[in-house]
């Protein structure tokens, strides 16, 4: 039986790849801290719950295809809340951030066209734009900048005829940087000169520790053909189980085809559609309260793994990762022999290698992504660990 | 800003294309009888809701890629109800059968590629398919044989160095056609000998009428490499809302392919997994009864519109729609003078018009689509109006 071409390009998650080792570890009672994996530990908002508590209806029917309105209007409302008016034609609910992702390249992507985004990315760009046919032309950055990529002339030159759109992650995922609103006003003027799109995926938008505002392209005016925005609830409530994700543009074209791929998967869900509409009545003081924890658990984890010798590791301003530069020729192998080989009292260490992120063959085989997504005196443990593991193996 | 050329091939659901018209003719306060979607008006099992009234958890996380087990089990214990052995790795689960669909036609379909698929066909796998950059080649059937196209001849003389796959909805929709065994056999044998996926899109398994039984390609030995189902629990338990479907195989190599579009999507939802799989508990009393009414219904239906002079129109064995050939010449036309400047003491009619559910150009004209999704007494009224417009719009 034949396969097609495109599906043949792609891989399994590289985040998954290390779990058969991590399970027989654990079947040998080892414990594992698990940074590999962008799964907050935050509690969900009761209100989730509790609205489903009180969900009935005599017909479970499909909801409208672009979206509920309770959903688009509760989207609305916490744009408005940092100065950006949306009507409900400029959002389309998807099943996660993923989904909106998938239907915005179907709509701009042919075989052969190319897409710019500064490695190291969320990889799972990689299959999403491989399943269009199209491929990823990576803006090149190093762990020695801070991972910066906000440069004319470095993005400039990834640009061609068979160029379609620029995507930035804003926060960064994996590096944790965070774009300063000069930075950002360069990559919108640059994709307006070549008439391209720029999306931003902003899923991390409230997760910033220096005091940044919640800076998001749609507050900047003249770029609406341009700007579209990738959102979700999944982190920014901790609520990844929910898949309720939304596409966000003021393009009118853009959101007509996108429409067409909306209605042929008829709707996303009913029940997690209401629900995650009233994750939005939370206050700020949620946020304030998350931002507060996570910056506590990056600052515990930052100072540690500085103190590591031969580590390179910026201090992130956004997301909850930190990408780092190890002293090993490659992560991968280096992960297979802490999950194997290796333990300190019973214990080990997991984290995302970072070949993965780049789509530059060879590049980030001694990086690696941690996600900081445990509390912080457990993150203190896991640094201490992979200190000791670093010492072990390379003196193995 | 340039587009994709697979989304500009697309267009937006047929099926809403009169809403203008019809939103317009309600505002005069005429009554429409809508029977122009699949939306069940049957009582969703109130286990669904009970379920999501216990859910509650401290972090609500994503589910696994392919699955929630708790989904795949109630999935693999119905089909072992009917004689289907299942393991857990024959099963992914999707956001809706459209989004397992979506999934096995990225992993089987080139740009240029072929899929067989007997018109009139449900239209958004059109879509689907222009999706991935392969067309769909039409297996022709007529009103006058019932819509048949198990034929040998008529479908090989469809198959050609491009095709990858043939599909079929079975029980039909739009058509309510039901293979015989000894069809269905046919079809996975020409698969088969052709070296083809047979994807059977088995949604409407249990709305037979003529004491069928629950018929799966799945039951049939030695097509494991061929067969694909697609199943949901949307129409079966009157839950579309909950959007969980799933793609089935025995085809390790798809299976392997299908995973990695599950994982670059994360996960389906947790809450309507959880829901749905105990929508599986509900006993075969839920299915003879859901049986008994729509079989009434449909031969309320089929009489009345039987005795419609011109009307040709078999008698559906399967599903809840009717496919009819009205004595008109554009259906669409007709459709528009219904909502626009006929109606029978306040009261007209919408049925889904039948060209978008045909490949070829042209075909289909004089048809529609009626889903007989109301109650019997309302269907007796909604085609006593359709006779009389059909009357005055002969005569106009």
């Amino acid at each position: 039986m034949k396969f097609s071409s495109k599906i043949e390009k792609c891989s399994l998650s590289p985040m998954r790849k290390f779990v058969p080792f991590a399970d027989e570890a654990e079947s040998r009672g080892i414990h594992i801290y698990h940074l590999n994996i962008g799964q907050p530990d935050i509690a969900t908002p009761p209100i989730y719950f509790d609205t489903l508590r009180k969900f009935s209806l005599p017909v479970l029917a499909y909801a409208p295809s672009n979206g509920l309105p309770e959903m688009l209007d509760a989207v609305r409302k916490y744009y408005a809340g940092f100065g950006v008016s949306l009507e409900r034609g400029d959002i389309l609910i998807g099943n996660g951030g993923s989904e909106a992702l998938q239907m915005l390249l179907a709509c701009i992507l042919d075989e052969g066209d190319e897409i710019v985004i500064p490695e190291p990315f969320y990889p799972n760009y990689q299959t999403m734009t491989l399943l269009t046919g199209a491929h990823i032309r990576p803006i090149s950055t190093c762990p020695e900048e801070g991972y910066r990529y906000a440069i004319r002339e470095r993005v400039e030159a990834c640009i061609n005829e068979r160029t379609r759109a620029i995507m930035i992650t804003n926060p960064g995922n994996p590096t944790g940087a965070v774009l300063t609103p000069d930075e950002l006003k360069l990559m919108l003027d640059i994709a307006r000169e070549h008439g391209l799109f720029i999306i931003c995926d902003e899923v991390y938008r409230e997760f910033t520790y220096q005091g940044e505002p919640l800076l998001s392209a749609l507050q900047y005016e003249g770029y609406e053909e341009n700007v579209v925005v990738i959102d979700s609830v999944s982190k920014r409530f901790s609520a990844c189980g929910a898949r309720i994700g939304m596409l966000i543009s003021r393009n009118k074209d853009l959101m007509a085809h996108a429409l067409k791929w909306c209605q042929t998967r008829l709707s996303s869900t009913m029940a997690d559609q209401l629900a995650s509409a009233t994750l939005y009545e939370v206050g700020p003081e949620y946020f304030d309260a998350l931002r507060a924890e996570y910056r506590k658990r990056k600052d515990r984890m930052v100072r540690k793994l500085q103190q590591i010798p031969g580590v390179i590791c910026d201090d992130p301003k956004g997301a909850f990762y930190v990408m780092a530069a190890l002293p090993v020729e490659d992560a991968e192998d280096f992960q297979r022999w802490m999950l194997t080989e290796f333990n300190d009292q019973g214990e080990t260490v997991m984290f995302a290698c970072g070949a993965p992120f780049y789509a530059t063959p060879g590049k980030g085989r001694n990086e690696v992504r941690m996600a900081y997504v445990l509390e912080a005196e457990q993150l203190d443990r896991a640094m201490d660990i992979l200190a000791i593991a670093l010492e072990k193996y390379q003196n193995r």
